[in-house]
């Protein structure tokens, strides 16, 4: 079993290509599949209603990680698929992701998105909506073109699960109380659903077994998890890294992450009264000054939060390189080793 | 051909069921369908995160005319369809319908829906969207679980169309100069293509003659035309009829229908200064008072905009109806004539 350190050591010193970082040896391996899935997204998304392309332009445009159509190719290549769909599935993926996005902006009233400022601040909110709608129904479009019902299946079960976690988060804004549980239920149906349905419909794909199919949506679904655990320390800076959206979202819009489950737990079991009633405050009450989010992260990182919530992400990272278990060892499955190391390395 | 003179006659008078409205008998015809649609539509929208079904019964629950999944049930009758996922299908449907509802009274500002405030009143926009993007997603799941690979293509491009619709008439909101044609294609788009669609659906299901299968498709979007001409006239109220919906919001939000562009074109020929001035003022400055919207009915009933407008839906009816013609007679294509018949009479 890979340890924690063993994954430590592998991200600083990869042995097959040591002049590239995991992701740029990733993406270096995959260059000409999501060159192919590139071009499936400029293509799917035109439309002769013209803000249609513009918005969509300005969202997919601008690029992002990607991270998530790469997890469908990468799967793809592990289990020996042939084929050409899983660039139409990559694309579907990447869409279904940019119509949450698109919705996911207007729902929490973010300022910036991939560096730019989000399209509902650019558009208007009536934009946003109906053009995650229309990325969403030619995700379908494309699924369909595949001829495969089992992704279809697939994909078409995350996507209620996302809009199930989104409404259950928005449900427990401002929850002082959350449990460790419930946010690891709600970033299992926001985030892990997609992740894990991105990676498991290429073995669906490549009529793989079913074991490679339950390893790879195992796969999906621990690196998801690791990704939002990262993302939500993130959140509260503190490392330095071109995070591409506005630092202190989570915090002013009263959402409960672990870092912030974890400090309130700290100062529940310590009795420290004056942190107790500052978190009732910012986060139960919403009534927050400029200084606050500084005064949140000192509280983070005297309660440890921020280092314990990379500690739970490397767990989950390992979870997801043990579960390509039953896969031989080649280049695609160092790849996918290296893109969960990457995950939680990304904040260095 | 049916003329319009003889719908007229068959509307007050149907042969078979005398005692009975169109509607009524379409209803009661359909009425063992149209139960276990409702029980898979109630079984559907289920979730453990409880402010969704919270939402979805109160407008799911609300009823409404549910005529797009009456019309996936008589369609499939009239196929001679022998299984049971049309039930599925005419859920779909409605979940499809449901989720533009939700998305549409966030991006319109209404302030009613089926005789109820609408949901985003109530909830607040965000769970208005994210609970659209749970049931189009659980769309989609039944789809699948039908394994009609053609459906699902019908309804996943239908679906990309509406959207284009519903942003094609957001651009072009206050546009005093738009044309009837422009008009008709975002009617098109973002109303005929559901109607279409829940009817083609149908004869794909049942494996019927592609002759059949256009013949529905031609038949729901001549339909779901007529439906929204009407749709459009009764914004402006002047028939007396339960609408469930706020009269006049079309007009407060400056958007553009037939009555409008004809009235503007009547007062254009008519060099009618006084009207032309205060058109522009109402929708393309969208500068109104509370007695705007009675001289606009005033306006729309010296140009005889609502009457033009309600032959045109008409026309579309009696095209809907001929469209028919490749079937032999049932009492399943005697009801699809009566729904096109019930789509104009509703004004009454």
């Amino acid at each position: 079993m890979t340890t924690i350190k063993t994954i430590k050591k592998r991200a600083k010193a990869p042995a097959h290509t040591p002049a590239l970082s995991p992701i740029e040896h990733l993406l270096s391996l995959a260059k000409a599949d999501m060159q192919a899935v590139d071009a499936i997204i400029r293509e799917r998304m035109q439309s002769s209603v013209g803000m249609i392309p513009d918005l969509a332009e300005h969202l997919v445009g601008a690029g992002g990680k990607r991270l998530r159509p790469l997890l469908t190719i990468a799967s793809a290549h592990l289990c020996g698929y042939e084929g050409t769909h899983h660039h139409k599935l990559a694309a579907a993926v990447e869409f279904i992701h940019s119509a949450t996005l698109l919705h996911d902006d207007v729902v929490d009233v973010s300022a910036k998105r991939r560096g730019k400022k989000v399209a509902n601040l650019i558009w208007g909110n009536a934009p946003s909506i109906l053009v995650g709608d229309f990325l969403f129904a030619r995700a379908f479009t494309l699924m369909v073109e595949t001829g495969s019902m089992g992704a279809l299946e697939i994909l078409a079960t995350a996507s209620s699960v996302i809009a199930e976690g989104e409404v259950q988060q928005l449900a427990a804004l401002r929850d002082i109380e959350m449990s460790e549980e419930v946010y690891l239920n709600i970033i299992g149906a926001k985030t892990a659903a997609l992740f894990s349905a991105a990676a498991e419909v290429s073995p669906v794909l490549a009529k793989s077994p079913t074991k490679e199919q339950k390893a790879l949506r195992d796969y999906g679904r621990e690196l998801g998890i690791a990704f939002q655990l990262v993302d939500d320390a993130l959140d509260y800076g503190g490392y330095e890294i071109a995070l591409g959206k506005s630092i202190g979202d989570d915090f002013r819009e009263g959402k409960m992450t672990l870092p912030v489950i974890r400090a309130y737990s700290a100062a529940k079991q310590n009795r420290d009264e004056s942190a107790l009633a500052f978190w009732k405050r910012v986060i139960t009450d919403c009534k927050q000054e400029d200084v606050d989010l500084e005064k949140a992260t000192a509280l983070l990182r005297k309660a440890n939060a921020l280092d314990t919530t990379l500690d739970a992400a490397r767990t989950h990272s390992e979870r997801a390189i043990n579960a390509l278990g039953c896969f031989k060892e080649s280049p695609w499955k160092s790849a996918l080793t290296d893109l969960a190391l990457y995950v939680v390395d990304r904040v260095h």
